[in-house]
């Protein structure tokens, strides 16, 4: 078996969790559920020296200080980390990493912001994939449904590889309800969470095949990167060229020996506050309560701060969350509105 | 007619408007209803040379240069800032003030927390007040009840004394909500709002006869006082011995010749958050905004922010209050349970 080497994308910078989670500070540099980050609790996940080799981590050349602070605080270590002059999405950043790993090193994957529960579940998933890696295969995680998510992709299972794999058979975009509801029923249908592992020289020659565009620039930005230590800079100038591109569409949806291998791990990508509501630790109230709170009389809800002292009284099923600078209050089951949020407040901000 | 002397006490420092009332800004020293600070809003309604005299303001003494910012800021004159070296309550206050004036010279107390929408009917009730003080009357102006208010204490007229004044047959305690139901159904009861009128002479003989350990404790402390510019700061140790306690105790319920000039002036002591909610403007949502708020798609709520960008999204019926160094959020109608908030966190900071 090849070495399995980590590649954790931290290039997200996602407003779903506003005011918390800015261009600046995003949502895997916080601690949302533990005493870890979700950057931090990703590198942990996959610290086990037996099974992966020290990560490769791709992040925004902006994010380096707070990257390298934040594995340091949690005493993990890393291969390389791989500075994008700017982000390109997934395609791109994954083609930095694969040109910087051997050709048979099998990368998995694995983005800094999700939460992971049951580590063992992984790892188990982990080894059915690198088999099938091994082999050749394009594999693809897929998570277990247990909701109609319409904010996810889904994966159709074709034909078993091995009881606990299959052949994928095809990628369907982010169903509406109805969609969504017939898949759950199904049963074969999986959630694309977008944790992937394959041998680095297949992912390049999928490229090659498949997204010349994506490829050619980031070989020419690897090929003239600075390096300093263990920060790896790729060229700015090569990497603007490289196609904007997520990994799904430019090498996923089109490849042959694509394989699902399916998995109940605790998995959440912490989408929104409601999604973390249901994730975090409650007390008797059912209040999940974050840094300096207090929670009088209050029921149902997610209190959070970062900065001011809050104090509710004679609330239930709200969502406060409080940083220094912005304090964002909605009902629970409404967090997705965030987005209304966020773009009054930069309408306003432009002068709109 | 002898002067009219505006007294204007500052020395509250209360809780109920926490977290934006502290005890270094206390409620006076906020913007709560429009541009200017409560004390500015006093200070400019007596700023009319034909009616007042410039006033003496009685405040703390750490409140010293906030005072002088605030009316120098509001453009207003003053005649004395008087430094209490700590606080004694409102008889002792008005002891210093009637200290430091003519013995011929109408005091007008006033609060300086209060809001008075309806100016000249103040105006037209400091002349009818005026002309009794000027006979000897100590002149307590009565407040007309909208609503059966328990949270007051209350003023029971007796004979007119002019069309537009009574004398006070009795001053009665906070009633509960049955005695206040039929005060308001009776109509011959005002609320005590603490403002008075009267010779500065009068009032001091009043507290020789009835409250000497009152009157000499602060006769000493004028008499050693502190004095640099227009700023008189009573003798620390003198004053100290002052008993404390309020002028109605002292005075009034205990003293001949007391007269109640009722007046409906939009008076509030905005003794609440929801008080504040029911005087505040309000937009098309019956939303109350004040600093860097949105309120999207919220209704009949107060969204107050003096720190930190503050979105609602969806809610309603809610108060919200942010500071630079803390949040409070309660349901309207509750905004009593302020207490709580403050008493749950006294009692966390000091380790229970």
């Amino acid at each position: 078996m090849n070495p399995i080497l980590p590649v954790i994308l931290s290039g997200g910078a996602g407003t779903r969790l506003w005011p918390l989670s800015r261009p600046e500070q995003p949502k895997q540099f916080h601690r949302l559920v533990d005493a870890h980050t979700l950057l931090q609790a990703t590198a942990l996940r996959v610290a086990d020296a037996e099974l992966f080799s020290p990560p490769l981590i791709i992040a925004n050349e902006r994010h380096a200080a707070a990257v390298e602070a934040q594995l340091a605080e949690a005493d993990t270590t890393f291969a390389s980390l791989i500075l994008e002059p700017m982000g390109r999405n997934t395609a791109p950043a994954i083609a930095l990493a694969a040109l910087a790993a051997r050709p048979d090193d099998l990368l998995l994957v694995l983005p800094s912001d999700h939460v992971i529960r049951d580590v063992p579940a992984f790892h188990a998933a982990v080894r059915t994939a690198a088999a099938l890696a091994n082999e050749g295969w394009l594999v693809t995680f897929g998570i277990r449904p247990d909701r109609p998510e319409t904010g996810y992709g889904y994966i159709k299972r074709g034909a078993a590889l091995r009881p606990d794999a299959f052949a994928a058979e095809r990628f369907v975009e982010k169903p509406d309800l109805e969609t969504a509801e017939a898949y759950l029923a199904d049963g074969g249908y999986d959630w694309n969470g977008g944790i992937f592992m394959m041998r680095a020289g297949r992912y390049l020659e999928e490229l090659a095949a498949q997204a010349p565009d994506v490829l050619e620039p980031a070989r020419s930005a690897m090929a003239k990167a600075a390096r300093a230590g263990n920060r790896i800079v790729p060229n700015a100038e090569a990497f603007a060229a490289a196609r904007s591109q997520s990994i799904d569409y430019a090498v996923m949806e089109g490849a042959e020996r694509v394989a699902v291998v399916p998995v109940a791990m605790g998995w959440s990508d912490v989408g929104s506050w409601d999604a973390l509501l249901d994730l975090a630790e409650r007390d008797e109230n059912d209040v999940a309560r974050h840094g300096d709170v207090l929670a009088i009389d209050s029921a149902r809800c997610l209190v959070r701060s970062d900065g001011p002292a809050v104090v509710t009284v004679g609330v239930s099923d709200l969502i406060v969350v409080a940083t220094e600078d912005a304090v964002l209050i909605l009902p629970r089951g409404q967090s997705q509105r965030v987005r209304e949020a966020v773009e009054a407040l930069a309408a306003r901000d432009s002068g709109q």
